[in-house]
């Protein structure tokens, strides 16, 4: 890990995100506070997130199809990121929420505008913003096991935190399996800022990346 | 089904697809030849078709998100064509055959052009379309199963066939819980006619839909 994102945050209630050493910016009060104002949309939206990250695999396998070690590992994510996305929909219908569109917010699109364009920077562009995603969703789904007052649906979220935080070191290891690290660390660095950045001003419909 | 194309085949090794009724055209003869001759380059194919048909339910999913069965269904079907993807992928390695991409042979891309462009039409033929490649598929998984000298792989693929036979099932039943059945039989029948006749002509490269 670069020693530039490696910070230690100050707030005690950033247990999780104090483990989380590709974010820059740790996550606000506000965004919590929004998300337990709003709990059945940010479950939702959560559905959505899994879905989507089951896909962004895919996406990349389907991409670099000759590199064995990515599709084996990106293989074993997106069918993690299906389970959940099971397990998401079934608390989801326990509670009744009927699963449903949902405007996604400008943070994947965000990301997304900051990937190169040209090989083989776009790869280690698109693995990175992957690991980010992942490793905000962590933060995040963790602040949710922190902060929920529903204990069984705490207790869903901590079960689900070994396997994300997983997530975002697989997407590591794959970067300096295919690039320097060097150039890992150092492009890195810049996607951790631009993330973080993204995130600056709250979004005013409570998502998980809001 | 439909009596139109519950068609029973003649040929005395056409076992498995007599059981396929979706199917107009049962598979020829110079296809088992051809895939028997080039069996590598055929198990490549057969993992690039895993993981697009995990795609295939994935993107379903995305866009329909408020179909609460089809989420609930697909998310099934995506996570065992991931196992299978995996399995075959493991298989390959074993054999050392490099992954590495393929050029797809028109059936994907004939298919596509055959569904309609609104809803929801387009949903119905996508749902037939999905099923009428997974009774394709498990047709010819079969075919290999029957008639591989390797003895290990063609366990391999009897393992497949129950999950495979499922899908198209899942998929007729997608059909049928949006769908009012005779509009059902009548498109598939005439989408079973069109996906038999992207086949008439054996594709010159080695694939599983060649």
């Amino acid at each position: 890990m670069p020693a530039a994102i490696d910070i230690k945050l100050a707030s005690a209630t950033r247990d999780t995100a104090q483990k989380i050493k590709w974010l820059v910016t740790p996550t606000s009060d506000a965004w919590i506070t929004q998300a337990l104002a709003n709990l059945d949309t940010v479950l939702l939206d959560h559905s959505h997130c899994e879905r989507k990250a089951a896909g962004v695999a895919l996406s990349l396998m389907s991409r670099y199809p000759s590199n064995e070690k990515l599709v084996r590992e990106l293989t074993a994510i997106a069918r993690e990121e299906l389970e959940h996305f099971d397990q998401v929909n079934r608390i989801l219908e326990q509670r009744g929420v009927a699963l449903a569109p949902l405007p996604a917010p400008p943070y994947g699109g965000g990301l997304k505008a900051v990937v190169r364009r040209n090989e083989p920077d776009r790869m280690l562009d698109l693995l990175l913003v992957s690991g980010l995603i992942e490793a905000r969703s962590h933060e995040r789904l963790g602040l949710l096991a922190e902060h929920l007052p529903d204990r069984e649906l705490a207790k869903f979220y901590r079960s689900l935190m070994a396997s994300e935080a997983r997530h975002y070191g697989t997407y590591w290891v794959l970067a300096t399996t295919y690039f320097a690290r060097d150039v890992v660390d150092a492009r890195l660095a810049e996607l951790a800022i631009a993330e973080s950045e993204l995130l600056t001003t709250l979004h005013p419909e409570p998502r998980i990346h809001s």
